[in-house]
């Protein structure tokens, strides 16, 4: 079995913000070796996420909004996560929507995708250094 | 490591549906000849989730409603996306609440399940081919 | 490859609550003596979630209040799944927000955490035996 582990940096200069990370996937695939096997990509901070869909502004926008509309930023006095001083109640719920990681196939060599898949890494509380941990295994 | 790759056709008759295709995972589990391992069994596009609970009609109607009060599909010019030309946003949110992918642990040859696991393809944007990917890894 | 099972046996008192179960799968890898790998987590059982979040008390209770937000348990009346005797519909909801499982990268034979992940069983229908299976495979 071979495998590899790659750490990568994240810092979202906004609060939140959606990044195409599929390029840095792939490379690190490619560079495992691995023909055949599994990739796993996960945010390791807790307001973040990772997950696949289109890489379309306008759903984009439409993921913002709808966001925002499940679990609402302000006034942040409503949520008692913010008791402790944290303004950030909201992005783990966002989180738990868009869920922390995905786990990809890999067969020849490849990302196994359809055609339209891409992978996200999702930022709700963002503005600092945050990582993204891309873990292949197989053979 | 044995790996075992398989893409299946889904083409739901309806814009939304829910497909039992445990028996389908479970059939190619065992001619993965795999005793111990993962099996990922993943959409492979980005309106349709698969995801695993249970099978009971009544259920599958209250996540079809439930689904459309959270991301509603009209009027389809509430999203941006629509603005592309297409009408289904909806089915890009409904595909995050309910998932792109389950992982299932393979034990002794076998789909190491709860007593009422299954294992349902949900389209939210049907009327098309589409495919789900099944892929299985272990020895 | 090696692989460890180990099956958890959950009893919530109530009929909502989440339960920090990381030690247990932490030991369940050492125990396992892979070094780099991956490991599932799940819930056996289709009222419950596995998540990874923060283990702080007023986000919980934040939790606590948004599922109950998104898929209200009264009245039980509204789901048809309970016309079958059962009153958990809103459980199978709260379960697809919160997830079925996590995948956790296994690095140097600890399980690959950023600074706050920690591993949660979510629980939406207690009072009863549930199980959590904690898979690992790797080398």
């Amino acid at each position: 079995m071979k495998s590899k582990t790659h750490y990568m940096t994240m810092q979202v200069p906004s609060r939140r913000g959606f990044v195409n990370i599929t390029p840095d996937v792939a490379r690190v695939v490619g560079e495992s070796g691995v023909r055949e096997g599994l990739v796993l990509v996960n945010a390791m901070h807790i307001t973040a996420s990772v997950f696949i869909n289109d890489d379309e502004r306008g759903l984009h926008h439409d993921y913002e909004r709808w966001l925002e509309t499940l679990a609402p930023h302000a006034p942040p006095s409503q949520y008692r996560h913010n008791d402790t001083g944290e303004d950030n109640a909201d992005a783990h719920m966002k989180r738990q929507i868009m869920g922390r990681e995905v786990v990809v196939a890999i067969t020849d060599g490849q990302l196994d995708f359809g055609p339209w898949e891409q992978i996200f890494y999702g930022e709700f509380d963002g503005r600092r250094k945050k990582r993204v941990l891309i873990k292949v295994i197989g053979e």
